[in-house]
């Protein structure tokens, strides 16, 4: 047996299933996992996979099992273990071979390791990989970042293992340094903000219509054959299918509302905050998963203030088409934002992103993957200036039939008491967005007012102030 | 002439309001300015209180002048110059002397230099002073930061300076460290968010009404009348009624509406960010300026999208009566954000904040000073450990009448196209938040289902797993 192609740390539920996408696709991969145990069970569950890995019970045996140079993919828990597996490695190792890793880093985190290894190596690579255990086994969407010497190495095996839209790998290299996770951690800012919305629409059927699972499930399974077809949509409608083999209740009614999360969609809104864009989507569905684990004070609130409204009974296909049609507009907001922050991101650090290929490499293999990110795709790629979504020939037309259902959810929504955060974020940076005379004038005069900061004016040059005490 | 009781360093407009206002209250006060034409310009307009001034042309006379501890107030930009200002002045300083600094630092910062300074002295507070230009020189709200034996040796000064409120100085020794700057800092995020929903109200009244600022400027005197008495609204009514001399035109009109920001609302809302805690109102406040500085694009959405529906025509008293009520029920909201922000900053950093406190030092001096933070001082004082201003007693009957006024003014923009984002914001934190079965259920779903995060169950306890594939 001669010597793996790849190296592979950590073998969790992602680990594993990245491994074995690796091994099917012929590739020779040598792993290691801390827990010896685990190596030796993982090569026993593979089968006739296993033929095509090499486990090893220590790190030296899996430096000693790679050709050189030696490419190792991490895939251990984001933050100090990414640390000690570096440092455990790094005297194993030689200039030119390339620690990869494939969690999901901070991209700060990433840019410091990165520099940390740069005089003496190995070549570091920071590599977002999206799509869940299904995605790691048989096609994740994979989004690199690092030298782009390291990424020329290792892509004959990204192309293999990515997941693949109409015959195209899902795996590109995006730019230098933190470029790769940070352009994952948007995708899941994204994510967050998808989630949100299409549960905003769930509780608008349950709560609003007074609908079960089990009805508004084929709900979703018709939008998934529409303009909203998608992952996301896709298993919105089986998971509200899916009964509780315990109780036979639907499953999502026996799944307490307390959502968790990992801080992807938190170190979104940090970095939109940072650069200056707003992520006003991103930002509410962070709050609307922190208030979701605040069970017992709703709880509380709700004895307190009482419920929405009760249920305004069935829902017609005239209102069913309004609420595809806003959850539409309020994705296309939201997913302007990302986009915007990752333009930003891209001028802040030099990385020249190449937004159209980001939308592309996003149409297959991860979790947002929808044929929208096809048309986004299309929409950058002719238009490469034009860092607003909202402003490109593509969506302009869709956001502007869609924006009138978006204002009626919103609107019936706040009269009746069923939260829309994310909609109504999307709508209000819309509506705000589109307003040539804003009201920030006011806010320029109460500044100056108070803080003396000065103003411009519409019909002259420069700053001025007002003659406030005099008036 | 005897040693000066205290150094000033920096007389911009806020250092120099802030050293008259020492020199009058009878303490005298050592100046130095890095310009030494500035420093000599100001002793000469300071008129009869020159006689307490000391002008000091080095830092070394400066230190030579003020009697021993020394205490020494920064008031320089925000910044490098604060570290610049530091390494200057450390050599000269002894352990026991305190460099306070009282511009608008980053909490962050504060601590760095306090962890810096720690061992070798001097003293370091970080000082956080509200007021603008007019606070600082006839009383602001002061917010320390630090050791506390530091702040006993500056209070009687403090004391002298500060804003008065029925008598009590609006100063404090808020805690340990940063916390006088993290306090600082969310009240300018409280700031935003105030400002950005006095803007949408006056959007409402502007474009849906079509009143003229004029018109418009009444109706806020008017409600500075009632509970939403405070120094903002007291100013919109200001600068709404005042006339630019140039034109005759009302000076909001002249004024462009583009916001500037220095940072502090970004600040506010990556801090809330970091700790979990949803800050939407001030985040959706940050995002209006943000998207008013992008006025050729939004000039071009315009001309794309259209603007609102045309203005409804004029406002009866019934309409007035909801948008003052909504805008009661978005700040209670605002400020609840903005409090819980700093309850579990205080828990992080183990600051042990008096809310109350914070509250009563805002009653006056500051820029969000009104009757209501009197409400609000005496709902935390009764209640220390209720950390949520909504779950207070004195505050929810509040929010309960006014949340459905709210709920309209929300409603009845999003139809017309007005846009509302600090305000829909509010009201959707206060819909999730008041929701005891929220949608976090099928969120949890998607994510087992995509991720296989597992997810808890009503009805038992641990981590749990649907069995997806199967149905």
């Amino acid at each position: 047996m001669g010597k793996a192609d790849i190296g592979l740390v950590g073998l969790g539920v992602m680990g594993a299933n990245l491994a074995l996408n690796i091994a099917e696709k012929g590739f020779k991969v040598a792993v290691f996992n801390r827990t010896t145990s685990r190596t030796h069970a993982f090569v026993e569950e593979a089968g006739p996979l296993a033929e095509n890995i090499v486990p090893c019970e220590t790190l030296e045996a899996l430096a000693e099992a790679i050709a050189l140079p030696r490419p190792i993919i991490l895939m251990v828990q984001a933050g100090e273990a990414v640390d000690q597996q570096i440092a455990a490695l790094k005297p194993l190792l030689a200039r030119d071979d390339i620690i990869i890793d494939a969690g999901n880093a901070n991209f700060r985190d990433t840019r410091r390791r990165m520099a940390a290894l740069a005089e003496a190596g190995p070549q570091f690579v920071g590599m977002g990989v999206s799509g869940g255990e299904e995605g790691a086994r048989h096609g994740p969407s994979i989004m690199v970042g690092g030298e782009e010497s390291s990424y020329r190495r290792i892509k004959p095996i990204l192309e293999a293992i990515a997941a693949r839209h109409e015959g195209e790998a899902c795996q590109a290299w995006l730019g230098p340094d933190g470029a790769g996770h940070f352009v994952k951690t948007i995708h899941n800012g994204i994510e967050y903000a998808d989630m949100q919305m299409i549960a905003e629409i769930y509780g608008i059927l349950r709560d609003g219509h007074g609908l079960s699972a089990g009805e508004i499930a084929p709900i979703f399974a018709e939008w998934n054959r529409g303009r909203l077809n998608s992952y996301l949509i896709e298993i919105t409608a089986a998971v509200l299918a899916a009964d509780d083999p315990a109780t036979g209740q639907p499953m999502v009614d026996v799944i307490l509302d307390r959502a968790g999360q990992k801080g992807t969609g938190r170190w979104s809104a940090i970095e939109a905050q940072t650069l200056g864009i707003p992520a006003t989507a991103i930002e509410a569905a962070v709050a609307a998963r922190s208030l979701s684990a605040m069970k017992e004070e709703r709880e509380a609130a709700e004895k307190r203030f009482g419920a929405p409204a009760p249920a305004a009974g069935p829902v017609s296909a005239e209102a069913l088409a309004i609420l595809e049609q806003a959850l539409f507009a309020g994705k296309i907001v939201a997913y302007a934002q990302g986009f915007s922050v990752m333009a930003a991101a891209s001028r802040e650090f030099g990385w020249n992103l190449p937004l159209g290929t980001v939308a592309r490499i996003w149409r297959a293999g991860c979790i947002i993957r929808s044929q929208f990110l096809g048309e986004m795709a299309a929409a950058f790629d002719e238009a490469r200036e034009i860092e607003n979504l909202l402003a490109t020939p593509a969506f302009a037309p869709l956001i502007e039939a869609a924006h009138p259902h978006l204002r009626r959810v919103v609107a019936r929504s706040a009269e009746a008491g069923l939260p829309v955060p994310a909609l109504s974020a999307a709508l209000a940076h819309f509506d705000t967005f589109r307003r040539a005379r804003g009201t920030a004038n006011l806010i320029q005069a109460q500044r100056d007012f108070f803080g003396a900061h000065g103003f411009e004016r519409v019909d002259s040059e420069g700053s001025h102030h007002g003659n406030w005490q005099e008036s």
